[in-house]
């Protein structure tokens, strides 16, 4: 066996925690999805107010920024029609998303998890998911610089 | 962040020969699906003559296997009319199955993963699968007295 | 390479073609598939006043007899609450049928394609599948005696 | 019934070590599906450090790979808005895919079957599954010139 690192329900609650601070700040009713480093949701909320339907999509971004590594925006360029990843979004039985709005939580090279954020504009989504994961410290891993 | 122990490959891949061994041991051709700890394929292999439509039912018997942590011939009779987990099998994407042949790999009380048989009498795939589960012993955990 | 045999598409429509006579024999309007050996589509027809919600039946019975190499309703007492086959009717992305009315083409012990038909009573359905492929001589197979 | 013909297991076998040994040479961690003529998965292997999530994208492209009988990225360009082949990505129940990676074995003009590659770059997925596949001869094929 091996031993894989993944975000523990802690952790993923201070993101979701975070992300509604974000939220609130910019005044806009947000679904708020956590998903482990597996692709597996571990937490996830609603905000009173924010777009029911959206509630899928913010765990599509959470579980394709897992999957990457990277923010779901990075992916969308290298999917337009000529380019390599063309079409990549049909994958992963349609969980596959470039919306803006994935971010993953990484440590030293290592993708702990994501966050993803859905239901106000596209920029809106994409800054607090950014702002959440920039200022997250996960347990156990070497600090930023 | 925390840590969760897994099947290497070359774990998955010695459970997949000894698997491969005691089909041929057996005369029966077979499917043999190994998935990790977090439900996703490792390895697999198609036995020359095995039923090709049971390809997906080995791995979907790894993977209920791998979520629950026992065999899928115990969960049965506890998904009959009238049990609690009736109708179970309908959930998971339609991958959640009871028909015997799925079999945990346990350590010390945690799941790293599951071996899926399909292709035989559903006698002879659950013979292959505990036999082969059975006398493995995985890297790294305490020998089964 | 290995070499697989699988019905030709006159062959399909043959079956087809003997499945509507007898069809019209008992008076009773069928949809009617043929799949190869390796589960795919060779051909279908829905006769005029049929059902077409049981358009996808008849094909689900074909699949289901090509992949087991028996006639559906061979398998259904295998699958019922206690048995090892319980809930089997999940799996293969819900293809998986045991209503009967699906009847495999075999030849020297392989099975070479299916019939499914849909539309009428369950007993119309077997006696339907039943006749044509009892009286169906696959070219290049030894005769049944 | 007619013949067709498919891979064996020691071919698929055979593909994958190929791919296993060109991705190790390479240094990237990668997901390697083998399909046959027909599309059915006939072995499989994710190396250690591969992406999971790439797992299912393996498989997309060698069914699609065998499918079509040419590279998955041949497809893309006749795919793009405005040309005939536009979405077809959605079909084949989301198994359909155009992203590089996915290459054919070939026999004299027949589709053997296919391997699929994902986990790198998609340039790295491209090289490895067409390095693999073109310097591979199956067995009773003419050999290339």
């Amino acid at each position: 066996m091996q031993l894989f690192p993944s975000l523990t329900l802690e952790e993923g609650w201070a993101l979701i925690a975070a992300g509604v601070d974000e939220s609130k700040r910019m005044g806009v009713a947000q679904n708020l999805a956590v998903v482990d480093a597996f692709g597996h949701l571990l937490c996830f909320v609603r905000m009173d107010g924010a777009n029911r339907l959206a509630a899928e999509i913010a765990v599509n971004k959470a579980v394709t920024a897992a999957a990457t590594g990277v923010a779901t925006e990075i992916i969308a360029p290298r999917t337009i029609p000529g380019e390599p990843g063309y079409m990549i979004q049909t994958q992963c039985a349609g969980r596959f998303t470039t919306i803006g709005g994935g971010a993953p939580v990484l440590c030293d090279g290592a993708t702990l998890g994501a966050l993803g954020v859905s239901g106000g504009s596209v920029a809106q989504d994409v800054e607090i998911a950014a702002a959440v994961v920039l200022a997250f410290q996960p347990e156990n891993c070497p600090a930023r610089e």
